[in-house]
C-alpha cells in the first residue's frame, strides 16, 4: 500500500486531541508532515509536540511546500468550504469537520467537486464507529428490527453552552446546538435509514435560556453574546413513510446532565442506544436483550481509519460527500422552518 | 342548589366502571335516573346493579319519559356526534367520552350548537384532574417554569393493542393510537399551553406490528381485522413559537410496557410527569424538586365534578366544546399528513 | 368427547387445594364423583366442601359403588404403590402425586403393570407446566442452548423443614428433602435432556441441622423425630456425557430463604430459572436476554389438563410411569451411594 | 535469622508481576540472586528491570554459580516436575507454581523427595492468603461453623479462554479450567476440610465452547488449537461423610462475567466467599453476617513471606507438598472419571 | 387459673381496634363483660359489635352492675388519672393508655396507690412487645452489646400533625409530640437502661409549623386551634453516666414521612431499631448482624397478655406503675427546662 | 494591594498537605518566606521541598530575621496559646489551627490581644467554605429556611481513633473526639445560628472503646496511652428558644464508616447535609429538593483565602477570634457538665 502524506488545517482542540493522535497511531499507513493554523506560533507549537516536521500559516505555502495526498480540516465551521474547495482543487483527499459548512449549497458545491476531482471528501462523525452504532447495524442486517419506520434521535444537555470558544457566534458557527449536537445523532438517524432524502421537514429553534444567562456546567456563558439557538427540535418524514423526531439542545431545564440517545423503532424490534438495548419477540415472548460487554473503542482512531479506507478505495462506513450533503440541507430546511 | 336530573348512554365498561359511581358518589347534585343502551337487556342489568330507576333502548323513549337535564355519552365514538346533537336539541348538558367525534366538522358543528344552545357540552379528558396535572398548574402559575416554549407529549405500550371492543375497527372508532391513547396527552399538552390552534401540523401513522401480530399483553387481538393505526406521531408549531411533539402507540418495540409522559420545557423550569419532578435554578444552583406525598386522586369523580361544576355556572376545568373542536381538528390534520 | 368419571383418593391438602379445584375447573372433561379417605368424616367435609356427590373410607367400595376411570392418588408416600396398583387393577388411569413409590422396583413394577393394562399412569410433577419451563423447552426447541452438556438443580431452604405433616417421618415419607423438594427439579433436569438413565450416580445425604434443632421458618419441627436427610446433593453422568449437579435441603445455612434453580448449560447458550433468563450470543456478542412479561400461570390445572390430555391419547408432557420409574431409581441410587 | 539466597526459574508474567516485586519487598529475609529462562535475553532484561545480578539459560550453570538455598519455580506446568526435582536435589528450598505437576505420580515422587531431602516444598495458592479466607479460618476455630459437611466451589468464567499463552495446549498445560482455575478453589475447599483424601470421586469434562470459537473477553483464542477442557465438574465425598461439588470453566454461558465461590456449609452456620458473608443463628433468631471493612491484602506477598516462614520453620499456612500430591492425585481421578 | 372479669373505659379508636380485640383473642384468661363511653349509643354500638353484654355511660354504674376484676383506660389524657384512682378505689387491676397523666404527681399518686392497694397498674407502651425489642433485650442479655452509655431515641413526622381528635388541645391531652410521640421511644429506653431516673434533664419544645398551619399527611390540622408543642427534644444524663438524646416530633421539615429510631450504644455492639440491625467485633472484624426473618407480632395482644400475665403474679415485661410514674416525670422536667 | 510576608509555624502533615499549597497558590497575595518547627531538619526538608526561602527551629529567630506580616500556626494544641500571643505582640496577623486552645481563658485572653493589637486572628474551620454550606447560607439568606429553631450536628466514626500522632494525648491535645472532630460541626451549627452564645450547656463523654481497644479503621491505636474521651455528646440551649444536639466520636458501634451531619430545622424548611437536602413546601405541596451540580471546592484554599481577605480589611466568613472565644467556653462548658 502507498503511504500517504497528511497535513492539518486547524491548530484547536479537536486537531490537538482527536485527528493528530489518530493520525500517529496510524503511521504504517499516512505520514503527518505539516500543520497549518493562521496562528504560525501555534502551528509549529502543536507541530513540535506530535513531531511533525513542518508548521505554516498560510495553506497556499503548505500546497506549495508539500503536496499533502490528504488534508484534514479542523477549523471553524465558517472555514470549511472555502478550505476544502481549495484542498480538493489542489488534488487532496479531504477529511473535514462537521458540520459540512454554513449551507447547503456550499455543501452540495463541495460534494460535486470532489465527485468531478475524483477525490474521497469526508466527514467526521464519529459516532458511527462506537460499538453500539456497530451493534446496531449488525442487528438490522440480521433482520432482527425489520422495518425501522421511526427513530428518536436526541442530543441535548441540560446546562452545557460552552463558555469557551465560537459556539454562540453565529458568523463562524452557522448554527448553535443543532449545528454542533444535533448534527451527530441526525446522522446517525439518517445513515441507519440508508440516507434518504426528507420529503417534509418541520423544526422549531428556541433561544431564551441562552439569552437570560443562568448557571453553566461547561463554564459561564455570557448571554449578551449569544447569538445561536440554545435548542432545536424538528420532524423529517421520508417517502418511505418513515419519520425520525430531533431534539438538540445546550441548555434544557430536564433531569440529566446530558442525553445522546437514539431510539429506533421497526416492525419486528426496537433498539436503544446510549447505552444498547435491543427489544423484540423470542420463541414467543416479549424479549429484552442487553449487551454488557461491547467493546469500548476509540471512535476517532476508527474513523480516521475508516477515512483512509475511503482513501485507499476500500469499503469504509465514513460519512460521505453526499451524504454530508443531503444531511446540510436538512439542517437548513430546520432553520427555515424555524424562521416561518 | 337544583339537583340534575342525568341519564347516561351507552352500556358499557365505561359507563359501569367510570361514570356510573362517579355520578352515585355526587348524589347531592345529582340524580341519575336511566341508562340508555341498544341492547336493553344490558342497560336493565346495568340499572339494576347500580340502583338507577329506569333503563331504555331508544334515546327517544329515553327523552319523552325522563326528560334530563344531565347526559353523559359512553358509546363507540363514531355515535358520540349524533347522540350529542340529539341530547343538546333536547337542551341537556352532555358530557361527552374522549375523542369528540370521528372528525373535526362534526367536533365544530357540536360545539357551534351547545354555544347556540346555551348548554354545556364538555369532554371527559381525565387527566386534567391528576394531582401531577393540578400542580404543573400551579407552578405555571406561579411562575416557577417560566416562558412555557416546547412539550413532549407521549402514551405509548410495548404491546397493548387491546384484544376486546372495537378498538381496531376504523369506522367505529375513526382509528386507533392516536384516537385512543394520544387524545389525553395532546389534550394536556395544548391546555398546558392556552388551548392554542398550531400553524403547522406534520405527522406519520404506522400499523406495521398492529397488522403482523405477534404477542399481546392485553389480550390477543386479531391481525387480520386491524384497520387503524397502530401508532402515531407527529409535530405542531403554534404562532407564538411554541411546539409540540406527540407520540401515542398501541405496539412499539421498547422496553417499558407503557409509559405516560408530559415533559414541559420552559425558559425557567422543566416538569416531567407522570410521576412528577421539576427541574430549575434554586438559591444559584441548579435543582431538582420532587413532591413525594402528592395524592392518589380518583381523577374520575373529580371530572365528573367538574363538569356538574361547569353546568352550575361555576368555574371548572374540564374539557370544553370549544377546546374538543380545536383538538379535533388538530387529530384530523395528523391524519391528513400521515397519508400525504 | 367422553367425559371421564373421577375419584381423588387421599382427604389433605394437597386434594383440597390442588387437584380438586382443577378437575372443578376441568368440569367439561371430567367429573369428579368420589373422594376417598381413611377417615371417612374428612372426605365427606371434603366432598361437602367441594359439591362432590360420594365420600368413602374404603377404596373397593369406592371402586363397587362408583367405578372411576380415573383416579387422583393424594395419599402419603407409603400408599403410592399399593392405590396405584389397585387402581390399575380396575382399569382406572391413575393421577399419583410425586415422589412415585418409597423405592425403585415399586415404580417400576407400577410402570409395567400400567404397560401392561394399557392404562395412563403420570405423576404430579407441577413445575412443568410453569412459563419459565415452558419457555426453556422452546428455547431448546429454537436451538438457542445448542448441546444442552450439564444442568445445576437445586431446590433449597435456609430453614425450611415443615413444622407438620409426615415430612420427617421416613417410613411413611421414604425419605426427607430429597423425596419432597429434590424429585421436582431433578424432574425437570431429567426432562430438559430427554429424560436418560444415568451411568453413574453419587450422592450424599445430611441431618446435622434436622437431628440439632434450632429456629424454623416453616412451624417448628421436632429434632427428636427427625428421621430423614435434612438436605441431600448428588452428581449424575449420563452416556452422552452430560451431567446433572442436584441440590435438595430442607435446611441449609445460606443467606436466601430457599432457592428453586435450574441451572442449564448449552454449547450456545445458558438458561437460568427461576425466574428465566437466557445467556448466549447474537449479532456477534455476549447477550443477556430477560422475558418481562411471562405469564403466572395455574401449574396445578395446567398439569391436571396434561394428564387428562395422555388419558384422551392427545400429546401431553405430563411426567409418564416410565419416566416416573427411571427417577425413582435415581433417587435410590443417591441414598445407596449416601450409605456407603 | 540467616538471609537466604534465591532464584527463580521462568521469565513470564508470573514471575515478573508476583514472585520478583514479592521478594523484594522481602528483602529483609531473603536476596533475589538470579533469574532463569530458556530464552537468555529474556532473563537478562527482567534482570535489569528489577536489579537482580544474574541472568541464566540453563539451570545447571544457575546452581554452579549461584548456589540458591531457595527456588521459585514459574515456568509452564509441563516443566514443575523436573526443575523441582533438580532443585530439590541441589538441596533447595522449592516455591513452585500451581498445578503441582502434570499427574498424580510426578506430584507424589516431588513430596516424596522434598521430605527425604528434608527441604520445604510448596505451592503458590495465595487464595489462601485472601482476608476473606483467614477470616472463614478463624470463624471456623471459633466454632461459629460448627461440622462443615458440604462445600461448592466454583472459580468459572463466562468466556474467559486466555487468548494468549499456553492454557489450551494440553501437552505443556496438562489440562485446561480445572488445572488453571479450579485448583485454587478445591485446594481451598479441601484445606477447609482438613486436606482429606476423597473416598469417591465423579467428573465431567465439556469442551464445546472452546472448540467452537466465539466472541472472547480475554481476548481471542483459537479453536483450531484448543486441546483442553473448557469446562469441567466434579463431585467428592470423603470418608467423614463431607462432600465437594466442584465446578471450573474458562467458558460457560451464563450471565456473570466470571465467579469465583466457595459456600461453606456447616452444623451452626454457613458462609460464602467472595466477599465474605456468614450465616447463622445468633440470639435465637437467624442472622445474616457482613463484615465490611476487610482488609485488601497483597495475597503474593504474604504467600511469598508464608512460604519463607516454612523455609525457617516457622508456622505456616502455606500449600504443602503432601497437599499439592494429594490435589493432583484428585485432580486426575476427575480427569480419569471423565473418560470413562 | 381464674378467668377475670375485664371491662373497657372509653369508646374510640384505640378501644376499637386494639384493647377489644385484643381481649377477644386471649378469651381463654378473660371476658370483656362492658364498656363504658360518656356517650352511651357509642359505647352501646361498640359493645354490640364486639358481642360485648353491657354498655354504660357511668363508671359509678359500671362497676355497681359489673364488679369488673380488670379495668382497661382508653380515654383521653386528661381521664387517666381520676378514673384509674377510682378503679383502683374498686379494687380492680388497671391497664391504662399512655401517658399515665398530665402531670408527674398525678403519676406518683396512681403508683402510690396501685402498691397500697396490692393491685396492678400498668400502662400500654405496646412497643416493648415489639419482636425487634425483644430481641435488643436477648442481646443485652447475651453480652453483645457490652456496657450500654448513649441511646438515641426519637420519634418523628414530616407533617403528621393529626387533623382529628384532641391531639392539639393542651387541657386534654397535657402536651403534644411529646405526649403523644415521644413516651413511646422513652420509655424503650429508660427500659433499656434499667429505668433509672435521671440526674439532669434539659428539652426544648417548638411550635412554628403548627401554629403557622401547612400541608397535612395525616388530615388537614387547625393552626389557630394548635395550643400544644408540635417537637420537643431532650437530653437525659444519669448517675451511672449514660445519657438519652430524645426527639418527638408532629411537624419537622425533613425527607422521611417518619422515623422511629433506637439506637443503643454499648461498649461491645450498638443496636439500631426499627429495623433492627446489630453492629460490633466478631472473629475479630467488625461485623454488622442483621436478622432478616423477625415475626411481625401483634403487639397490642402480646402487651395485653403481658399485662395480664402481671395480674396473675407471672413474669412480666409490661410497663409498670412505677415505671410510668418515672417516665411522667420525665416528661414534666422537659416541659419545665422549655419553659425556661 | 500590599504582598504579605507569610511565615509557617509547625512542620507536621497540616502545614505540609493544606496550609503550604493554599499559600502557594495564593502567591499573587503572600509570600510564605519561613517554616519554623521545633526540628530543625524537618523545618528545613519541608522548605526544601516547596521552594520556602528560610527554615528555623525558634520562632524568635524566625520574627527577628523574616518579620513576617502573618504567621500561619500548625502546631498541637497545646501551643496555639503561646505561640499565638507571640504573633500578634509581633504585631502579626495569625491564622491559627482549630481547636483555638485547650482551654476557655486562653481563648478569651488570644481574642482579646487581637482586638487590642488590632491585628486578625481567625481559625482554620474549613468547612464553612464546603459548596453545601454556601448553599445553606444562601437558602438561610432566601429565606427558604424560615426560622431556625433546632440544629443536629453530629461528626462521628465507627472506629477512627488515629493510630498515629498525639489524638489521645489529653495534655497534648486536652481532649478527644469533641476537640478533634465534634469543634467543626459546632463551628457550623453555631455559625448557622449567628454564633450566639447558649444559656445553658449539658454535655457527656465517654471511653468505652478507646480505653478497650479493638478493631482499628484508622491505624491501630493503643489502649493502655488513651487518656480522652472516644465520645461525647451535648445538648445547648440558647436565649432565643433554638437548640442544637452535638455528637462527636472516634468510634462508635454504629453501621456508617463515619457520619459528618448538619440538619437544620426551620420553620419554613430543613436542610441536611453534606450531602446537601432541602425539605420544605413549593407550590401547596411537600417538595425534597436536590441539587446534583454542587462543585466540589478546595476548602482549605478557599479558607485561607478568606483569612487573607480578612487581613485586608474585606468582608470574609472566616471564623473570627471573637467566634473561636465562643466556641472554647462551650467547649469546655460541655466537658465540665460530663465531670458533674
Amino acid at each position: 500500500m502507498t503511504r500517504l502524506k497528511a497535513a492539518i488545517i486547524g491548530g484547536g482542540n479537536i486537531a490537538d486531541k482527536n485527528h493528530i493522535p489518530a493520525l500517529k497511531h496510524l503511521s504504517d499507513q499516512v505520514d503527518l508532515v505539516a500543520i497549518c493554523s493562521r496562528d504560525l506560533s501555534k502551528a509549529r507549537a502543536l507541530a513540535d509536540l506530535h513531531d511533525v516536521p513542518h508548521a505554516f500559516d498560510q495553506t497556499a505555502e503548505l500546497y506549495r511546500q508539500c503536496a499533502p495526498d490528504v488534508v484534514i480540516i479542523c477549523t471553524p465551521n465558517y472555514l470549511h468550504y472555502l478550505q476544502t474547495i481549495e484542498a480538493l482543487e489542489q488534488g487532496c483527499h479531504v477529511f473535514c469537520e462537521k458540520p459540512p459548512a454554513l449551507n447547503a449549497q456550499n455543501a452540495r458545491e463541495m460534494a460535486d467537486l470532489a465527485h468531478h476531482k475524483g477525490r474521497v471528501l469526508a466527514y467526521n462523525f464519529q459516532l458511527r464507529q462506537a460499538s453500539e452504532y456497530a451493534l446496531l447495524m449488525r442487528c438490522k442486517a440480521d433482520g432482527l428490527l425489520g422495518d425501522i419506520y421511526h427513530i428518536k434521535a436526541s442530543f441535548v444537555r441540560r446546562r452545557g453552552i460552552p463558555g469557551w470558544g465560537y459556539f454562540t457566534n453565529k458568523a463562524m458557527q452557522g448554527g448553535g446546538a443543532l449545528m454542533d449536537l444535533g448534527v451527530h445523532v441526525l446522522d446517525l438517524a439518517l445513515h441507519t435509514l440508508g440516507y434518504p432524502s426528507p420529503d417534509q421537514v418541520l423544526g422549531n429553534t428556541y433561544d431564551f435560556i441562552g439569552k437570560a444567562g443562568g448557571k453553566g456546567l461547561l463554564g459561564q456563558w455570557n448571554p449578551d453574546a449569544f447569538e445561536v439557538e440554545d435548542g432545536a427540535t424538528a420532524y423529517l418524514t421520508f417517502p418511505n413513510k418513515a419519520s425520525i423526531m430531533l431534539s438538540a439542545s445546550f441548555a434544557l431545564n430536564m433531569e440529566a446532565e446530558k442525553e445522546r440517545n437514539l431510539e429506533v423503532f421497526g416492525s419486528r424490534g426496537g433498539a436503544k442506544l446510549f447505552p444498547f438495548s435491543l427489544h423484540t419477540e423470542l420463541a414467543g415472548e416479549l424479549a429484552d436483550i442487553h449487551f454488557p460487554f461491547l467493546e469500548d473503542i476509540d471512535i476517532q482512531l476508527k474513523n480516521t481509519s475508516a477515512f483512509l479506507d475511503a482513501c485507499a478505495g476500500k469499503p469504509s462506513n465514513v460519512c460521505t460527500a453526499e451524504q454530508g450533503a443531503i444531511l446540510q440541507e436538512i439542517v437548513e430546511r430546520i432553520y427555515q422552518s424555524a424562521e416561518r
